[in-house]
């Protein structure tokens, strides 16, 4: 087998992941964010965790289970979040504690959930629409895949093989027709087979893929395809249904197709997640507008107050977007990457990594609040950052990903390396051992050191170093050598013999600029947002003088460029009317005003703010 | 007891409803909504109560229950049905059975609910949040009431005065504290009150009020705001939470104002209602914007796709704004009963009145589909009209309002008859016979013919005979005695000795004409929408020549007055790009179109089509 120490390791593709031992954050925006990670983020987790008797249901009595159906998969994710970081941090107490409490619940026949199947419990999958055990095992499945590869826990690679064994056979043509109401199992069996060559788990997922999509789940409220199974994968046209489930079962199919071979089917993903991307995700990168079921809205329905977008489901987008990259190598997929981690997954974390946004509103109405520390927040899907949420995957969900954060930043392949996110990064990769310093967002400038140029000597071939240029960095520069030269919007590629210490920079264009939304969205029509480099910009009602409702008084003046922090415009006050429609509506008299910015990432962190990112430019 | 046929009698007020005993709709728009409403709507519901098992639930044995917590309400709302409509039809056998099945189902201490308290199943009031039993209750002692008025049932008073003094014995201070997570109770025992005289009903009625707000329920994911039980019913400013549930506690709380005298109350909730009519109330008179919990939303969010308005919402909106119409006589609240009867009520309901919608969107982006019509729907909180959903409170609700429609359309007092309504309708009220007579709002004329003048003679005093002007009726005309003159909105009031057969007409501007949003409404920034009278018009994709998807496509010229029918305007294509937000978007050629408009109320009844209320007015 190939295989590397991080997520997502496909035995083909285009570029290749540099394992997570040869690169590593050194600070800056993500070295921050990844240290707060380790040191704070997934201790809180797991206190939270023993706290709730999620960690306890695995060794409790059955009838003294704790939480919600799917709480073994938070255990699980917390697990694979650990093992990635023990690349840089001991934790081998808290892994084997982990992978010890897995072990204790699992059946001799090698099926495992806290939830179902023993004395006083509901049976083994008598409810796959809502039982989540596939879902849990598949997360299962990827902390193994992330023990095998960091070498964390070979006692949880046995278990999930076994649990793994015993869903091929369960599920097996022939046997236990079914599939899972949330995806998961599918690049849970893909990533387990690329550790141990176990032909088996990918058949088995390939099966679940080609599975869904035929009504096989019971009829509900939300429709088939809130679990997407309404359309066969290959068939359908755009992501739709509950967003996290959608991303998950793309994750799944890209990784069958790449072991496979099978074209047809990653183009089936990449055509759905460009429709999806054309029509269905908001200005942050966002996925999943709906509260009621956690899904995909229509075709441009796309409120900005109440806006859904699941901390989870923009997770499961750089995962998905991720493994595009792999597959094509095409740059737009980073695009989309760089766009969500820093304006979905930096904006849900709070600075101290210890309470976390479920959804990410780009409108905030009504003043934020403080929510109590001392127990879970009920109502998870949306309000304020709290420390713990009923529902709790998220927050462990980020954990796993800035654990393996530097797999998202550099690739490989045999020409040499691919830099795809600009951050504090030494990594060796493609032959090339480079250092990459950088202010980024918050400046455009970043140099790379080329600290190893690879093999020395006349005989030795040319390296590669490609840049993605942002889709939104017209005007930026590479200078090399002295000389500053336009590089366009997608990539540029340097390649040659380089030499030991020599140094390329990058200039990409940061400067805020205004942004339009297409016309099709109703909900933004009239509406300008302010974008610097990749950072939605918003504005908080805590920088006004004057009360918080004015954040809906007032408008921008779109003839003037955005400045740094700030837009000119207009408040234009409103009185209330018996009757808010009517044939026409004067407006009072407007006065001249700065409308202060910050990156959309930084709000709700200076207490109690109404907020918003998309700002009218029509007065009333 | 002052007392007369039909709901809502209180002992105090400005106004006094008319019984329906003496008043008679003949025809046009809401003559033929009755008469269908009579003929197939009560029975259609009866069945599908039979058919889910509804009805059966009063004699199955209580393990074998089936059907929703709150299943009994449903029967209890056909039951106040068809008490009224006993006033034209014959439901005698009908409503025997369903009184028979009320008392077969009751305990010897009067509890009543089939969902709780016998073997096998759970307690009674173990879960005030979701268990509806007083809820229930309430719809009870509301049929009760409607039987009591009718003469229809003494057996269903009787079980319902039992129910009733169970309730206040179990509530009693000192007793159980709790209140019902949803209100109905509280209407209920004021109308039980009010046919009985029982002091106690009262009593327990304001008990109920105020006791909510106190955070007495148990904390939920929707918050306490969902139940109105995070601030007392004096001190809030707004309604909030569920709609149907603040609606039907406002009524109660108008109830208990009004027969104890509580002006304190009274102003209360007429400060909500105002704020909720100025800030949280669709185009159309809807309210509750949210899918999530069927709530209202927060000020000014009122998205047009996905709007919610549920039809048991309007139903009591209409009931809310009734009360508050014959406690204050002020016309403003005929104004938004009007709105809701046209543009909720008669939306929801099919044709054949055996279809309806649970929720009333005003924009409908991808076609509607035909439902199966061999089973309830299960996804009741949307989605096209369909003949019954699991949760199928609608129907029946909007059959006792136009069951006892009457009512809404023409109040009295000392002085005269007050018309509120323009409807095809013989009523005699104030001392006045009238014969109404019209083809609104199609057309704007109403003709009243006053077939009996009172008491004749030099001595008999002059009659008042006063006319609601709508709001949106600037240009209003009244011809009486062959001269003509204007008459503003408010209300036109004729005080004098009326001859037998004269006749006094009234002209109503309902010229389409463009109606603008407060710009605080974010959804429908930069749209226009048409009304024509009381209606509120919408296009239909299938009156365009173009694919439906073309409704997003469309842009309209406010510079041209609306016509009958249609508005002018442009096609603007727009092509996908595959980011949808960017420094500018180019459209494509305009070309100039005619935008067909029908009214609202006329949707969805032609095959699948796609809708929007809202046109955009400024091209990309």
């Amino acid at each position: 087998m190939i295989d590397s120490v991080g997520p997502v390791v496909p035995t083909s593709g285009t570029l290749r992941p540099v394992p997570l031992t040869a690169a590593r954050l050194t600070g800056g925006f993500w070295g921050r964010r990844q240290a707060v990670n380790s040191t704070d983020t997934l201790a809180h987790c797991f206190a939270w965790m023993r706290r709730e008797g999620w960690a306890g249901n695995f060794t409790a009595s059955p009838t003294e289970r704790r939480g919600r159906e799917f709480a073994d998969s938070e255990i699980y994710k917390l697990t694979e979040a650990l093992c990635w970081d023990s690349v840089r941090n001991d934790h081998t107490a808290e892994i084997a504690e982990l992978a010890g409490l897995a072990r204790s619940a699992q059946a001799p026949d090698g099926y495992l959930s806290t939830a179902y199947g023993r004395p006083g419990q509901p049976p083994r999958y008598h409810d796959l629409n809502f039982g989540h055990e596939l879902y849990c095992a598949g997360h299962l499945l990827q902390a193994a895949a992330a023990a095998a590869r960091t070498g964390a826990s070979p006692e949880l690679v046995d278990v999930a093989r076994r649990a793994a064994d015993h869903i091929c056979t369960e599920f097996a043509d022939g046997g236990n027709p079914g599939v899972c109401g949330h995806p998961e199992i599918e690049p849970g069996l893909v990533e387990l087979y690329r550790v141990t060559g176990e032909e088996r788990y990918l058949d088995q997922a390939r099966r679940f893929v080609e599975r869904r999509g035929h009504r096989s789940l019971p009829e509900h409220e939300f429709g088939w395809a809130y679990f997407q199974d309404d359309v066969p994968v290959r068939k359908a046209e755009v992501f739709r249904g509950h967003a996290v489930r959608a991303l998950y079962l793309a994750m799944g199919a890209v990784d069958v197709a790449v072991e496979t071979g099978d074209g047809e089917l990653l183009s089936a993903v990449q055509r759905q997640f460009d429709r999806t991307l054309s029509r269905r995700t908001y200005l942050t990168g966002g996925m999943g507008s709906r509260h009621l079921d956690e899904s995909f809205g229509d075709d441009f329905v796309l409120p900005a107050d109440r806006s859904y977008v699941e901390t989870c489901a923009g997770v499961a987008t750089v995962m998905l977007a991720h493994r595009l990259l792999l597959a094509t190598g095409e740059t737009r997929y980073g695009d989309i990457v760089e766009r969500v981690l820093f304006n979905v997954i930096a904006t849900a974390v709070a600075d101290d990594g210890r309470s976390f946004f479920y959804a990410n509103t780009l409108h905030q109405r009504t003043p934020t609040v403080i929510v109590p520390t001392d127990r879970p927040q009920l109502r998870f899907g949306g309000g304020p950052r709290a420390p713990w949420f009923e529902v709790s995957c998220c927050l462990p969900n980020v954990g796993r990903l800035l654990a393996s954060l530097e797999t998202y930043l550099v690739t490989e392949n045999d020409a040499g390396a691919q830099v795809h996110q600009y951050a504090d990064l030494d990594v060796t990769a493609g032959g090339l051992g480079l250092e990459m310093r950088t202010y980024y967002p918050d400046e455009g400038s970043v140099t790379i050191t080329v600290t190893d140029p690879g093999p020395a000597g006349s005989s030795s071939p040319a390296r590669e170093l490609t840049l993605r240029v942002p889709a939104w960095a017209a005007g930026a520069t590479l200078t090399e050598n002295g000389s500053t030269r336009p590089v366009h919007p997608g990539q540029v590629r340097v390649a040659r013999r380089f030499t030991p210490g020599e140094t390329l920079r990058l200039d990409l264009p940061v400067r805020p600029r205004w942004t339009f939304p297409d016309p099709r969205i109703d909900a933004v029509r009239g509406c300008v947002a302010v974008e610097a480099g990749p950072l939605v910009m918003c504005a908080e009602s805590v920088d006004l003088e004057t009360p918080s409702a004015d954040l809906d008084s007032l408008a921008v003046d779109t003839s003037v460029a955005p400045e740094d922090g700030a837009v000119k415009g207009w408040f234009i006050p409103s009185a209330d009317r018996p009757w808010p429609y009517g044939s026409e509506f004067e407006s009072g008299p407007r006065s001249p005003r700065v409308v202060p910015l910050i990156p959309y990432h930084r709000w709700a962190r200076r207490g109690p703010t109404t907020m918003r990112v998309w700002l009218p430019t029509t007065p009333p």
